[in-house]
């Protein structure tokens, strides 16, 4: 059976030693792991949290976090050489709390929350900037092949990157990777980005190492319209047995003038639904298997 | 039975007088409109373009585009100002033309393709905003009511506009405007902001003067995953009798770096899926109305 886990942001931005009783919350929600984003130097002791999370019995997964100055993807090399530096420092960060994945857009090339507008690309740039990003991925790859990290590239809304925003743009960056890097797949992109989420998923196949299960308004898993039967049917299909996160972080609001992309703290006990959202993949999951 | 049209951006971004000779073309695959961005000033002759339109037998919507610096929602005066000249300008426009609608994020603030990220609101700035677009919307409205020219309102996703990214936001500011200004739903931004599609057609009821007809993906209608079944019977259901426009201008890419949300030329004759488009859209209204 899949590993189910919960985004630390579903409850703080930035996670620090105060938080760590969010671990136990957590495993009593039916949680059996916590989606820690990267935590910049000095945010956490990783020896002490990797002690929280085994009294707590959570496993841990990591998301990594670029920008432009850490992009993979740049025509500047310091921005580059950042970005390999921030993969190799996450694969370390993995190790030492051991997780033994780091997904995210690895590759860089932030949009909306970089303040940066889509702009055409000319095709000798975009190869270019292909071949930079393998180049980086590999560095990193190698990096992580002297432990048991491995990494997960995730392909984000057209809003959020212009370097790969459906499984076919990542799959063609992957075709230049090491074997040991594989994709994160999260359901909010794809319900955007994909004509079928079964199909792309059946297109990601083994190369899968994440998924993350997100409504298509990021709301509760389960009160959107993203089809999670057939999901299961088709994480199922293709013998998926890695993890998978929830994010239900969006506070939707009906209120005009209030960013809906705009991460906020939760403003009531979400339990409930965060609870029924584990046992409803779960349970999904789990008749899939006996589908006829 | 609805009127179905085709957005000039399928073809050009700026529509010249050159472009004439695709009003017979758009006719030709079946759309009874073309729905044009409001010129700015120099790009088209007024009459010019009604006798073209007119001599191919097409009619015309007009779509608003706001920036920066004509948005009804800023704290700059001059900003809300040319916002609400532009408003008025464009209902000019359409009445020069003979459009009987101007729709799109009227109220302006745009996120993603102003190279802006989101960011928190607070309350009181979130009400002051809501009451200078509600003003700015006024004036428009009272300047279009000279003319048969109606203003319709629409929803943006979290990505391209923090004022209004579903109906519930939408209407919270529509209360407080002139009844005649009306709502434009995108089922673009729908599958990726409401819970549910129909339920939000329904929800919009006699208050929706336009709607548009794009996938999930924004390729060519009936090519993703929207139900447009249940869209047809929700439009049915509330005896939509308004427009419907076809806006499939996303050209897809499997290749690595190349921006899906920038807009890009057509790079192959698309007359066979939008004819087919044409059709599927309009039988599937007409079999709406025969559901059992």
């Amino acid at each position: 059976m899949n590993l189910v886990g919960l985004v630390s942001m579903q409850f703080v931005r930035v996670f620090r030693a105060e938080h760590f009783a969010l671990f136990s919350r957590i495993r009593g929600l039916g949680f059996d792991f916590i989606e820690l984003l990267v935590p910049e130097p000095g945010d956490l002791d990783l020896s002490d949290t990797r002690k929280a999370l085994a009294d707590a019995d959570l496993g841990v997964v990591l998301a990594a976090r670029v920008n432009l100055q850490r992009n993979l993807c740049s025509t500047e090399a310091a921005s580059r050489q950042s970005g390999i530096e921030y993969l190799k420092y996450a694969v370390d960060c993995a190790a030492a709390l051991g997780a033994e994945i780091v997904g995210g857009p690895l590759y860089g090339s932030p949009l909306v929350y970089a303040g940066r507008a889509p702009a055409p690309v000319s095709e000798d740039e975009r190869m270019a900037r292909l071949e930079r990003c393998a180049t980086g991925l590999n560095l990193a790859a190698e990096h992580a092949a002297a432990s048991r990290v491995r990494l997960a590239v995730e392909p984000l809304n057209r809003f959020e990157t212009d370097a790969a925003s459906n499984v076919g743009q990542a799959l063609e960056l992957l075709e230049r990777v090491h074997p040991s890097v594989g994709l994160l797949l999260d359901t909010f992109h794809m319900s955007m980005e994909e004509a079928s989420i079964p199909a792309a998923i059946r297109r990601a196949g083994s190369r899968l190492l994440h998924f993350q299960a997100n409504e298509n308004h990021r709301g509760f898993l389960g009160t959107g319209s993203v089809n999670w039967v057939e999901v299961a049917r088709a994480l199922d299909g293709i013998a998926y047995s890695g993890p998978i996160s929830l994010e239900p972080f969006c506070r939707r609001t009906e209120r005009f003038g209030v960013p809906v992309a705009a991460w906020r703290p939760p403003d009531e006990n979400e339990d409930e639904p965060l609870r029924a959202g584990v046992q409803f993949l779960k349970s999904s999951l789990a008749l899939a298997k006996h589908r006829r």
